[in-house]
């Protein structure tokens, strides 16, 4: 900590990331007009993915696995062979199985059968009657039990935290699904007070890695990642906080997106941080990751302010746009050999394929990030918390979390103002990285899912070894407030998911997109199915 | 400091009271159009004064003392009757004079006489040739010593930052008022990193009060106050961090105006604090708080969010706006029994005059927002000084300061973001009142200039009884970012000036100015010299 309570630093505080508008053209997008509603986004979105072969006929064999995308749902649907109603059915009888003590997944904190019954009949009924409200209605979407989502409490990952903060109405991402709709198919398990990056949780369980179930699932939205994981839903919401939404989507295979801070609304997240945490993506796909995405901007802001909102015409074979990628060679090579393996291995396959050229970077001061947004994410979380916590009896939380907050609770307010100023100067490193790259690629995480230990499950666990090798490529996405998506570039030699981060610029989703879309078609052929998965669009099941 | 860790906070924390601009109608104002320059802008702020008698003509013998304005400079050396030179001259001497051992007035930490000479000759030369750059050109503004302006190091009241932050260019403000031809006349005493209240300086010596050179001049900008107040430059500089403007200037008789955050530009202000300082006007007149306030506004922002320049058209006969003045007894009332009375008295006179009525609110938790403004200054206080001053020998600085230093350090992140929650709280409140009222009236201070201790002279004094005194009407200005002035409104038993303040809604800087002007108008005839004065436009010293 002395590294930012004595820092000589020349910049004054940046207290938040908020960028404001900046028109930065991006290649081969479509623009969204503003005033759209949330279904008319998805339609638009819709409309910007490729047709692909059908995942089930015999053309796409010499393929890997491929998942369900949210228009498979729609087309299933639209044909009236499958229903709503039968997927919920199947998706509870899945959830059930894999609660249970055989499997123990523990991937959700709860789900009200009867609710998402309700929904999905309320769904059948708009199919039946030609009347679907988007291409999202009737698709199961998981919600991190960070952010508020009727009927449930908002557990926070905790025992406390619903009785002592009652939930009142949707967030307004929930409430914008909800428009198009989704079936809100219940709340899933979070390490608590998103206060660690494993998913071990001592009071719901700790979420297993549908790739290998006595493995993490990474953490914080580690339930939403292995939902989305096992086939559960095509896309789950999570909040990203410090790499909460990345990490785990990189551990469990999946689509991981975190949109530039203020493009998706804050409202109704448990506001355990201020400044550095936002809702995000978990999808099994890039076209599920677009589709969310374009459901769920925030067009709140007046018009003057209004960020334009650019949809990528996703495609592997028409014009694909000039990318420059930045990579740091230090911090890259700081990982895994495998995860540095697979992950230069895929920028050699984008490189032949799109010639997109990799240009040599320094970010500098990586580590005086970390130890920066650690101080702010704690003081923050400090604060907002301090005044429940006092009330319990310590026993209520878990050792790993009271360690966490004894930590946080301990941090002076000249620390939390240079962490500040340290925010500043790395906006003005990556303002310059930006002037020769599009976007910053790096490995997401520098190892994959590692093994949970028996003795961590009833107590939760301190392991700042693993911690920070998870979240050592993810703090710029949440501390500068820079849109970030992972998805996964193949797997280590156990087999395990291997995922890549690209960072963009302020409001260069689109960007990120096509490239995240790029890299999943690239390694398309490689795709494995995860050890439990559940295929619910499978028609010899129903 | 248990009511800012502890306290229950509902709100987020708002980092900085900055403002987006609204456009709130302003009455009897002219709108001056955005791109004119400093000069320009002077031209327009003169053409909104009234004409006056001549206060040295026998027509306003039944008024009492009236200090020179700007034009009455600018029309002297326009006839050539007397030039800046002459001027510059007279101001050294009397300088010198009341420097010396007889009255010790500790106004300036510096001043070079042939930097003020020359700028005095290079004036002089312009109006000879016809070339006077603006109605300020040739008019002398003293700088607090807390801003950069060349040719001197700025110390901020101490021994050694001059030393190890060198001034290397003119502040914004400072930079906007040379290009309309002030002369700058040196560098004001302040209490040392502007860490208190009085005025009181170990190190550059205290600064007295022209009403009674026993007395505090007040702080932190009491050089600033002291040296408008005796006549040695009718403008001079302070910056307002916790009423440090506003505070001299009660107590030294004097108009005091700090406007709307972000209104004139911080950029060459030491860095003492980020969210609460700003520069702010001292002089004699309002007129002439209104001519520097034009010459210095910041409109160097983007045109959709730059903020509408309203020039008040200042009149006491004419229509006045009809303006609703906002009083909370309770507050008001906090207040020795001669201030109380003093500024009711004055307005009553307002009503009788105007027909401005006052209504009654409560501005709740006015302790709170004292105690969150003191953790928020002291936290960045310290944060941006503790490089230096672990460099330094602690006998370097006063002991007051030393005490202070210490105690900013104490602070924690949470009390740091507690008490940004309440200025969030705190601008909710204001926001309300200001439906029902154009302006909030205080008292300035709750106490007149108090006396100087002699043994405080050489080690500083902790006065924390006068300093809350001082301060107890100041904060709103501060925290949360509003504009607000002072203006005399009387004088006390002993003869001492007793302020009034009024705080407006962002950017009612032309409301605010009207209300300063009918206030001095109404109270000109009591107006009173002080015991140390010069009369630097008296024809017959020359």
């Amino acid at each position: 900590m002395q590294l930012v309570s004595d820092a000589e630093i020349p910049e004054p505080p940046l207290f938040t990331a908020a960028h404001t508008w900046q028109d930065t053209p991006e290649q081969n997008v479509t623009q969204a007009k503003p005033g759209l509603s949330p279904a008319e986004r998805v339609q638009r979105a819709l409309g910007c993915i490729p047709d692909l072969p059908d995942p089930s006929s015999s053309s796409s064999s010499s393929s890997g696995f491929r998942r369900w995308t949210i228009r498979d749902f729609a087309r299933a649907y639209g044909s009236g062979e499958i229903t709503p109603v039968m997927v919920a059915r199947r998706f509870l009888a899945a959830l059930e199985e894999c609660s249970g003590p055989g499997l123990n997944m523990a991937m959700f904190i709860s789900c009200n059968p009867e609710d998402i019954i309700r929904q999905a009949e309320e769904s059948t009924r708009r199919y039946q009657q030609g009347a679907a409200l988007s291409g999202m209605d009737g698709v199961l979407v998981a919600v991190k039990d960070e952010i508020d989502c009727l009927p449930y409490q908002t557990t926070g990952g905790t025992r406390w935290l619903g009785k002592a903060r009652p939930c009142v109405c949707d967030a307004a991402c929930v409430a914008q699904l909800r428009a198009c709709g989704a079936v809100l198919a219940g709340k899933t398990n979070m390490h608590e007070l998103g206060a660690g990056t494993s998913g071990i949780n001592p009071h719901h369980g700790s979420t297993r890695n549908p790739y290998d179930t006595g493995r993490v699932s990474g953490g914080s939205s580690g339930g939403s990642a292995a939902a989305v994981c096992a086939g559960l839903c095509p896309v789950a919401l999570g909040a990203d906080g410090g790499g909460s939404v990345r990490m785990p989507a990189a551990l469990c295979g999946v689509v991981g997106f975190k949109p530039t801070v203020g493009r998706l609304s804050n409202s109704g997240l448990l506001p355990l941080n201020w400044t550095v945490g936002m809702p995000g993506i978990l999808a099994a796909t890039v076209e599920d990751a677009l589709v969310a995405y374009a459901a769920m901007v925030d067009q709140s802001r007046p018009s003057h302010s209004q960020p334009k909102l650019n949809l990528p015409l996703l495609t592997t074979t028409r014009s694909m746009p000039n990318i420059r990628l930045a990579r740091s060679a230090k911090w890259f090579d700081d990982s895994s050999e495998d995860i540095r393996v697979c992950c230069d291995k895929a920028l050699q396959i984008l490189r032949a394929q799109y010639g997109w050229e990799t240009v040599e970077v320094t970010v500098p001061e990586v580590e005086e990030m970390r130890l920066a947004h650690y101080v702010t994410m704690g003081s923050e979380c400090s604060a907002s918390v301090a005044t429940y916590v006092e009330k319990l009896n310590k026993s209520e939380i878990g050792w790993d979390v009271r360690i966490a907050l004894s930590a946080y609770g301990s941090f002076s307010s000249r620390a939390y103002l240079n962490s500040q100023r340290i925010r500043r100067r790395q906006m003005y490193f990556h303002e310059e990285i930006f002037e020769t790259a599009d976007a910053i690629v790096t490995p997401m995480t520098a190892v994959t899912a590692y093994p949970l230990q028996d003795d961590a499950l009833s107590t939760g666990e301190l392991d700042y070894i693993n911690a920070a090798a998870l979240a050592r490529y993810s703090i710029a996405g949440n501390f500068l407030g820079l849109p970030a998506i992972t998805v996964t570039a193949g797997y280590d030699k156990a087999g395990l998911p291997v995922g890549i981060q690209f960072i963009g610029r302020p409001w260069s989703e689109a960007t990120l997109l096509h490239l995240a879309y790029a890299m999943q078609e690239a390694c398309s052929k490689d795709c494995r199915k995860p050890v439990v998965h559940y295929d619910l669009l499978n028609k010899e099941e129903y």
